[in-house]
């Protein structure tokens, strides 16, 4: 782990028009900045938020065996609404609150990550790359489909920019599990479904690692003594988190599909905006973001090449700072889209 | 589907002394026989049934295209215990319903079966084969290795003898999705634990078939004209199932272990004592019973080959009667083990 200082920084927005046509007041994003902009304001580097963290979690990525740890680099760490930091159904306007908090979209979080990189360097700035794991690499995406000019490479990693049928299903196994909780209330709980949100985190722990995975009990290497351990962990880790805010980012997952985002005729015409030098790295035992899905996304982004993260971690392969072997590969694409 | 006569008999098997120790009261074996035996009791083939399946959700396997269709052999199907036909928590004897219901394993069922093939055919007779799906797989293991000596072939499908870590794991999430519902009520509920029983439903969808069947809309050739409705389907098909018999067969399911069972040394050692010749074949796209452990597994019977069954229906692909072109596989590997 790297020991850049964790910060906190809000960015307001103010009344904010979603792809759906709904409003979401006060909004405002959470981020933070790392290293400074150079003259040219070109060294910037935009890293979204994954499901399940915070931008503090992306930190990792700024570690010391990475291409971002010499300081050359302006990177821009941000949150997904609706998980907690930005603006989400758990701190959201009076009235928006809870089960009442508008259904934000993908497009959604990148036009405000993209305010927010207008007032911090005005209009003259470039990206010399996104990246991100999971959700934040279908965020980097979306990216490249709405600004394909403001950037010059992306890396997403362990992901697709649509949801795919599999996933979806997968999305609806764990939702169920929480919304089995009558403690839930739909959305209107005064105190948290605890039964749903454990066996939320239970039910999730067999999809986020690969079957080779449990089978090597890779988890020694996290530092849990008994395959227990680990899923009494994911009940923990997500009785930490609001109900409503995992619902409504796993709402903003689920719906992404760039052909209706960008209004365009196919994903393919959607994919096809994209000008950036991209790498797409889905992990090689994903069980949700597999590499058949990722590679037909690929064939339909321009020059983009299709490199497999060979991991036996599964969907965590990807996760910043978990796996060493794979973070190495993550780097090494990383180093080489910017050119060093 | 053929068009056997569907039909349900009982074997009484009074008090059993299980393999932990407690004593199931008033066993029964529900169980229906196709075919006759013949003179000298060696052309039995036994199919030992599912999980989330009665008997007759294995008449399929006694299908027109395959080698059982022909009435040389006699075919005797078994309901496991717990499952709802046999002795299970929703019809046990007083004091031991519901959540009082003894922890069956599946040794256990194995041996109530073979107390009934000595009932039905006295103490000579010789099994021609035994197959089954899934846990009927399993089954079919411990009876290769319980009584080695009484069969000449098995061929278990999209199977493995021991419940792996992560199989172990997915059958946790959908577990906790049921019992994440209050009314469950740690088994004993009076009305049926409504929106459990829907969550378990849907979170199984999920594992049941693979990435690439949902990325193929393969459920259309099961007569489905939307994700949606397949899953409605799932949960419908669990409303109609008791919670308690739910969980009593996935206990029996996680607690698989040969060497616990056979009081072996190790699992090479328990699996070291079959006999019967071995095709096991574990569905190429099977997210829970993969491949990996299957070999693993084939590895220590003695003389057994592995055999994928390609198909992209995922563990559902050995699914009697589901997918033709995995049934014809299925199907010439029965006949070439009745050496037909």
């Amino acid at each position: 782990m790297i020991e850049i200082k964790r910060e906190k920084k809000f960015f307001a927005l103010g009344e904010m028009r979603l792809e759906n046509g709904e409003r979401l007041r006060n909004a405002r994003l959470c981020y933070q900045v790392v290293g400074t902009p150079n003259r040219a304001r070109d060294n910037l580097v935009l890293i979204p938020s994954y499901y399940g963290g915070t931008h503090w979690g992306s930190l990792p990525l700024l570690g010391a065996d990475g291409p971002l740890a010499g300081g050359d680099y302006c990177v821009v760490l941000t949150n997904l609404f609706g998980a907690g930091w930005s603006t989400s159904p758990s701190n959201a306007a009076p009235g928006q609150g809870a089960a009442d908090f508008p259904r934000v979209g993908l497009l959604d979080n990148v036009r405000a990550q993209k305010a927010l990189l207008d007032r911090l360097y005005g209009d003259d700035w470039q990206l010399a790359l996104v990246s991100g794991w999971s959700m934040g690499g279908m965020q980097t995406l979306f990216w490249a489909m709405a600004y394909p000019e403001r950037m010059r490479a992306i890396l997403p990693f362990c992901c697709t920019a649509r949801c795919w049928p599999h996933n979806r299903v997968f999305l609806e196994g764990v939702k169920a599990a929480l919304c089995a909780d009558a403690a839930w209330l739909g959305g209107r709980y005064s105190v948290p479904p605890e039964r749903g949100l454990r066996a939320f985190g239970r039910a999730y722990a067999g999809w986020a690692y690969s079957q080779a995975f449990y089978r090597h009990e890779l988890w020694r290497e996290m530092g849990f003594e008994s395959l227990e351990a680990l899923l009494d962990y994911w009940e923990q880790d997500h009785l930490e988190q609001d109900a409503n805010d995992l619902l409504c980012v796993l709402h903003t997952w689920q719906s992404a599909d760039p052909a209706r985002s960008f209004a365009a005729g196919s994903l393919a015409e959607a994919l096809g905006r994209i000008r950036a030098r991209t790498i797409l790295m889905p992990g090689s035992s994903d069980l949700y973001f597999t590499v058949e899905d990722a590679r037909h996304e690929a064939a339909l982004i321009p020059g983009a090449e299709l490199r497999v993260l060979e991991s036996d971690w599964g969907h965590c392969a990807g996760g910043p700072g978990r796996s060493a072997a794979a973070m190495r590969q993550v780097f090494a694409a990383m180093a080489e889209l910017l050119g060093r």
